[in-house]
């Protein structure tokens, strides 16, 4: 099995990208991944394969056949393509084929992919078109979508364990801090500037921000979730090169070693699962993950955990290994996954504040990884000299999750 | 790089199952696949991962998270899952990524399988969806689809090179007779047969096949292909196990090895192509495939190559090198690419008569391969013991192609 390296990232910025096309955002992702290739890289002589992950293409754009489409509009038609579907962690599918292909040497450079391009349908429509990752017989024929089934989470981890809805907004305030750091997240703001903006707007006044985030203008979405608890409706790409780490020199001084790969899915239904307070899914991917690099959960730096709604980054946290089950919550409110907290979760905002182009949202968890590690993350960039990453994407009410883990490569 | 070795296929028969899901027919087919490995194979503990090829379950049944769906109805949820989609190549891409999960030495066992549901929607609307895998910016705003496009492909060939639609007609009538000693063929007749029935049915006389072919019975689509110069609308699904060839031998005494695997792409629009008398991307599949295999197209005893449209069966034929640029329909006219011919192609009837369930089509021409490698297949067994196969899976207008090189185990 050869070892396989990062050599560079790239992403558009993530937010309402109404003038764009999905391939025009995966061309622009291209362009700063190769911009970030630190010796430089020639996509004709060196890109052996592409895979790309896009959820639904067929829905959002009326398009198919993504892999040949993508290839020829990168200007690398005739290369070995294709698309790799996963609901919200296709793009983290993607990563894994590209790792499996070069793993065994199969191509010795690949490019993997993600993009989602939501704005062409309305808010209903994007509903509709996300609610296929949920089953489509056992749980849609009910009329949930996964507001209400992330609430439904919510609901049994307050009622297992402690915690209220205002506890979950430590994670909300965190993710907004750290979004408004980050110049490509969709919301570049704090939850206080928010407040301050909508009370100028509207008239009104807050007494601070939970006074804020508990009035209408945070409206109740699926109980006990209300609007901010909720990740935003995006356009986005995201491009990784990974090669062998063979020949990761040639192109590179600094990669990311990829020592830890997991996958693992759990029911699709939530009918399926004895407890909502856990995902089996990460759990099996954390495992293999860990195994495969030999390390435990106290030897990550830096983790980006799918906080597609707050309820989940708490969750996730747990079934990471990094908190014990039912204190994900309180770690969070502890400061713990903050910026300067002893384990940063999302550090670039999140899903909920950098936006959640779901087919895009694994390898722009890669780019934040690829950031931190290099030292290159600015403003928000964690204390200490990180030096191993993990990112943990999930598909749907987390019935698929991907778990990769990264090292830098200096030593 | 590890080698890979196919244990076992399965497959559903190829049709009209109204009262089926897409999980329904996968889990059919894989308990043919899991009937089929000659030593026994223990779901649970044997199969490490599951990559599933599915063109558009979004359109054909509001269903999307394939990968976590498939494990849980197969009853393997918990393990690493998920789709890919390369259009009709869909599980040829899933048959790739399993062979590069098995080759890395990331899983020792890896079911890859396919499936489309396609009657859910009527004609037009199996129509529309299908055109998903054309570029709907500079090909479906025209008003084209896909009868058209390769339609436009026949007229270019037969203006390049010698030939007309009656000359195709052999293909028509080969794959006619081919499927109609195959039990799990959609159309299970030869076009004689379909002719008579027409006959009695419609109170008319006819000639010949020919004669038929040429009526109103035979309709135009689109010039100069008719009705039967297409493949149908079908329902179906398909199963492979892939594994290591280290462990082979715990399943069968008799597996196939994967000797070579290529893949290519081509622009994905017509107006991108210089000459539609040539798949640019089965060009770069077939070389790579060869060159891996370390063979020439001499070497291969049998193959099946997709004829999603007639004119496509005798344009790949030349691109794998099987026979000349400008003369596989003469090679076709010959009888050699007939069951008894010196280069057998689509023994099982091929898409235009076995049926095509899209995503379903890749893994169910490894079955027929399967099958004639082990001296299996019955009234259409080839003769002369062939030992070396080849599947060649194209997606859209040939805009990707997927080409597997399989060769008999015992030596």
């Amino acid at each position: 099995m050869k070892e396989v390296d990062l050599i560079s990232v790239g992403m558009t910025n993530f937010g309402k990208h109404f003038d764009k096309t999905g391939r025009d955002l995966l061309i622009e992702a291209a362009r700063e991944a190769i911009t970030h290739v630190d010796k430089g890289i020639d996509m004709k002589r060196d890109v052996k394969a592409l895979c790309i992950g896009y959820f639904t293409p067929d829905l959002f754009e009326h398009q198919g056949h993504i892999g040949a489409l993508s290839a020829e509009w990168l200007g690398l038609s005739g290369i070995p393509a294709f698309r790799t579907e996963s609901a919200c962690a296709s793009s983290s599918a993607a990563l894994a084929t590209g790792y499996f292909a070069v793993a065994s040497g199969m191509y010795d450079l690949v490019m993997v992919a993600g993009v989602e391009k939501m704005t062409n349908l309305d808010t209903p429509g994007v509903t509709n078109a996300l609610s296929i990752a949920a089953d489509d017989v056992f749980e849609l024929t009910t009329g949930i979508t996964f507001p209400g089934l992330f609430a439904l989470m919510a609901q049994e981890y307050f009622e297992k364990y402690s915690g209220s809805w205002e506890d979950l907004q430590t994670v909300t305030l965190k993710n907004h801090h750290n979004g408004s750091l980050n110049s490509k997240a969709q919301f570049q703001a704090e939850i206080s500037a928010i407040a301050e903006k909508t009370a100028i707007k509207k008239g009104v006044t807050f007494k601070d921000e939970m006074d804020f985030l508990k009035s209408k203008y945070n409206p109740l979405v699926a109980y006990p979730l209300r609007l901010f608890d909720c990740s935003p409706i995006s356009d986005g790409a995201s491009v990784a090169f990974l090669t062998s780490r063979e020949i990761s020199k040639r192109f590179t001084d600094k990669p990311l070693h990829i020592i830890g790969v997991g996958l693992g899915t759990d029911t699709i239904s939530l009918s399926g699962r004895p407890d909502l307070t856990t995902s089996k899914a990460t759990e099996n991917a954390a495992v293999a993950a860990y195994k495969m690099a030999r390390i435990t959960p106290e030897d990550i730096d830096i983790a980006e955990v799918h906080d597609c709604f707050t309820i989940n980054e708490v969750i996730l946290s747990e079934d990471l290994g990094f908190f014990k089950k039912g204190e994900g919550l309180k770690a969070a409110q502890e400061g713990r996954t903050s910026l300067s907290g002893d384990k940063p979760i999302n550090t670039d905002g999140g899903l909920k504040s950098k936006g959640h182009p779901v087919g895009a949202t694994g390898i722009a968890m890669v780019h934040e990884i690829w950031l931190q590690l290099r030292g290159e993350a600015g403003k928000r960039q964690v204390k200490g000299n990180p030096k191993i990453g993990l990112t943990c994407n999930v598909g749907g009410s987390s019935a698929s999750a991907m778990v990769f883990i990264f090292e830098r490569g200096e030593k």
